[in-house]
């Protein structure tokens, strides 16, 4: 094991290496000849835009538009850093783009906006729109980001997605959906705790609910505690899950619950918690980088215990890599106008199927595992499993024709 | 010679390809394993986003920032096509992108933008500008292009650039002096007819105002015809250039005139305004992909001709190549705040010197010529002159530093 300086100072290291930052851009067409630029360039580059101009459609053929996704970003909750501002941001921004290429050959400019008023935002991302087949919102503060991504939605005509919200709960929702089934338990019955009322939280409870969880099986837990239908003041957002209860504290809501679910922050979740819940709990902690709960300190309790976390060096690693490639690579294959409720649920669906196949040789090497199959600590695929680039795009690109979104 | 019409296919087809468009967007640093991407991305990344956040300066360090153009339009003017949009812009914004990137290794976002108000463009070019290390605007119409510029080279504090003024008025100026010089001529008495008042037309003005033209010996022609004082309702920009005359057309103009510079569009110049001009005339005739008149008619009535255009095909191809990738590869090397008037005569004579050295084999080769050299049909530097990237930006750079415009 690195400690965290080392880890700090190898990061800076590779940030800035012979050539700062990650990315490059380059043409991936021939540029050998002076005729390779006549084409390229002045005079030939009229032909594809008088062609754009009678047909805008064709803005598809002879562009990058439908491979480029904008991650864009205001700064104001970058990771687990809070309010750092776009600059600060910018390193962030270009490990998405770097992702998306490397896993799915999505090609993406990252975009840091300069304001954090929410009517600029959205104008911004409006105005410069043309350019892109499809829109990543990142690390945008809640309730913001919500209001933010539902204009964006309603006013443009290509995906626009918040990872933070719709990555996370669908990586969350294959998870669980296979956990709820090895442990043996119905999600149309399942009683699930919450901690966390932000983009994460709020989103993974709306496709949970689109899943088959009920609402009234539902405790939403924030820093005041357990949002009940008697609290005042309650955002919108939240107020969508209050219950009528007497719990208030987390220690109240976790006593008995199937399933625990922490985007919240570091160690708000202790042993005896843990061992107030019910048989053949489901304990997702997942702050980054530390978990509400260790996965050391969940087991030493229960031994009934599925257990994840964000975390690379346990098993289970809910990491948003598993989804946000991939669905974005479907939906701009299919054209599609937006990335709706069938596309997410095709993407948990299809993690969730792929977790109970065998798992390939060059998967275990890439982990040094010896085994690796469907139970307790294998819920979810791995990032480096290569069939997720086969599989899941496929699912949603045939959610997307389905539900009539295509423009194919 | 291809026709135009296989030309059209022909750029087509390059664009289109097994991959549409011309560019990539992908990681300079190595992403083998993941160790690499737990660097690239979480959890390592958190480490250069703290010390931008920190000291706002590193973010030079640790992204492409200082080292990515955005190339930016409405799409209000599109190469000589008009106000065709933002779609039907993004072949050619693709395309700056890639002659940035090939000439002088800037990596580029093209950024198409859906709003031709002023006051919009302004904000959403500021709001996005953090991304960036330098703002190249293209294709803005005149003269909303004027306001825009002033206004972001005031706002922000990374270079702003449009190179449809200062990129032409640039090359102009070097092939000009030399022109000048090779026909005997000063540049403090030369008289000299403009036809064209738009973003290069008045640019140009400017440009070679700072170089010792002088304003009585101007004679600026739009549709209108002359633009002398006792015109009405002459726009600000251009009213700079009024002087008091009794010529109107642009046939009056050109008689006894030494400087000819067509920024307007085809076949504008006959063959007996040439026939009118002083001894040893020049005429830049400079409208794309047409001139004001063809060399072939212009010589046929003058042999004491230098004769300039844009076109690739004639000597003397004046060509916004020569400058933008290499003036921004200078200023941003220097950490410039912006492009000042020092910088941009420190490129006028780096290209108007460079064109005096013997010219090297390579270039021979890449034109496919016995031989080249200063002189009437040499008074530019080629395109593929791969001496440019030495000289040019140095001399950017140089004069960055002692205006004290670099932060380095």
């Amino acid at each position: 094991m690195i400690t965290q300086e080392e880890l700090h100072q190898q990061a800076l290291d590779y940030h800035q290496g012979d050539r700062p930052g990650k990315l490059v851009v380059s043409s991936h067409k021939q540029l050998a000849t002076k005729e390779d630029l006549s084409l390229a360039y002045s005079p030939g580059v009229a032909a594809p835009c008088l062609e754009i101009a009678k047909n805008p459609e064709l803005v598809n053929n002879y562009t990058i538009k439908n491979n480029l996704v904008a991650v864009i970003t205001d700064g104001s909750a970058v990771l687990g850093l809070g309010n750092i501002g776009p600059l600060a941001s910018k390193p962030v921004m270009e490990g998405k783009a770097v992702l998306f290429k490397h896993f799915a050959d999505v090609d993406v400019f990252d975009i840091e906006v300069d304001t954090q008023d929410v009517e600029e935002f959205i104008q911004t991302v409006k105005n410069i729109a043309p350019t892109f087949g499809g829109i990543n919102l990142e690390d945008i503060s809640a309730p913001r980001c919500f209001e933010i991504e539902k204009r964006l939605i309603a006013e443009l005509d290509i995906p626009v997605f918040h990872d933070d919200q719709h990555g996370t709960a669908i990586i969350i929702a294959a998870g669980l959906l296979n956990s709820i089934e090895i442990q043996g338990k119905s999600i149309e019955t399942a009683k699930l705790v919450c901690l966390g009322a932000g983009s994460a939280g709020i989103a993974t409870l709306n496709l949970l609910c689109e899943l088959g969880l009920k609402k009234e099986n539902i405790l939403l837990v924030d820093r005041e505690g357990v949002i009940s239908t008697d609290l005042q003041n309650v955002s919108e957002v939240k107020a969508q899950y209050a219950v009528k209860t007497n719990k208030k504290t987390l220690a109240d809501a976790m006593q008995d619950a199937d399933i625990f679910i922490g985007v919240a922050a570091a160690n708000l979740v202790s042993q005896d918690m843990v061992k107030s819940m019910a048989d053949n709990p489901i304990v997702f902690a997942l702050s980054n980088p530390d978990p509400e709960i260790s996965p050391a300190d969940a087991n030493a309790v229960r031994d009934d215990l599925i257990m994840a976390t964000g975390r690379s060096d346990y098993p289970n690693q809910v990491n948003n890599v598993l989804g946000f490639p991939f669905i974005f690579r479907g939906a701009l294959d299919a054209k599609a106008s937006e990335i709706n409720i069938e596309m997410k649920i095709a993407a948990v669906h299809a993690l969730r199927d792929l977790a109970k196949l065998e798992v390939p040789k060059d998967v275990l090497i890439a982990y040094n595992a010896e085994s690796m199959s469907f139970g307790k600590e294998y819920i979810i695929p791995k990032p480096f499993d290569k069939r997720l680039i086969d599989i899941v795009p496929k699912a949603v690109y045939d959610a997307a024709i389905a539900s009539g979104v295509s423009r194919l």
